[in-house]
């Protein structure tokens, strides 16, 4: 899809959720029908021959894409999530943000040895949340491993978060 | 798509959230390829010729199906979420719940006078987050509103929650 009309229908919201912060509102593309179905037609075609079998989306607005693309490939979609919120035995990961930790969990059971694993979210900022997932993800014993976001805010060097060799696909780099 | 094969894919958890509780876990469904591609057929059919330009989710579950049909659809994807998620100025609907109340959130522009809505959640259980949503959808000026749910739990005549006149669709009654 057009990386200019990406851009100029993604809303730009100053001072979100804190004074000094620019925050881009993705609601503005998911809402829209064309850049909905635009962004992702380019998704399949960057992994329609990848043998994906199955999407991890990140909680929760990488459901929307990760769901809607999983449904697209014939894989399954798998949800990563903040604590407490998947009812079954889950495998989990903490991680350091810039004051304190995180944790994100994921159930044991949505990983197989044999799968072929896309990760998305919306959007690549310090990329922690998103490696954490990685790590968790091999640790259940994904074969190979693809990530993705829409959107990437290159300034704050999002990918130097992840190992090297990992394959990272961005629509729309700011 | 076949109850049966819905609902030997659908995981029953005892106890959760809380003792007492028997929770369907539809985590399940979305992760079976058959399973997820069965259930946005079925939606696909049960929407196609209704002319729904927007399919509103309920935050979170709400956006896996929701997200996937839209795109299905050529509608646009809007999000339902608790408060103080949402970035741009939202319409909010504060309702009952069993102990204290709950607040939803929407974002004003996200709903047009000329839209035909489709709600969707993962589960009918009592009905008050789909209710709340279908009152601050229709103050936002939807010309025609839907509802669907994957699963309705039955026994709890959610059903009862909504204006006379609405039309719900629900893919597995239990």
């Amino acid at each position: 899809m057009n990386k200019e009309t990406l851009k100029k229908n993604l809303r730009e919201i100053p001072d979100f959720p804190k004074p000094g912060i620019l925050f881009y509102d993705v609601t503005t593309l998911f809402k829209n029908p064309e850049c909905l179905q635009g962004i992702l037609d380019e998704l399949y075609e960057l992994y329609k021959d990848k043998g994906i079998t199955k999407v991890v989306g990140i909680e929760s607005r990488g459901f929307i894409f990760g769901a809607a693309l999983a449904a697209r490939l014939g894989a399954g979609f798998v949800m990563v999530r903040k604590p407490g919120k998947l009812p079954a035995d889950v495998e989990e990961e903490t991680y350091q943000k810039e004051y304190g930790t995180d944790t994100i969990q994921i159930h044991k059971d949505s990983i197989e040895p044999s799968d072929v694993v896309l990760l998305h979210d919306d959007l690549l900022a310090t990329g922690g949340t998103m490696s954490a997932a990685c790590r968790v993800v091999r640790r259940l014993g994904a074969r190979q491993l693809y990530v993705n976001f829409v959107i990437e805010l290159t300034n704050l060097n999002g990918r130097k978060a992840f190992d090297e060799g990992t394959e990272i696909t961005t629509l729309l780099p700011l």
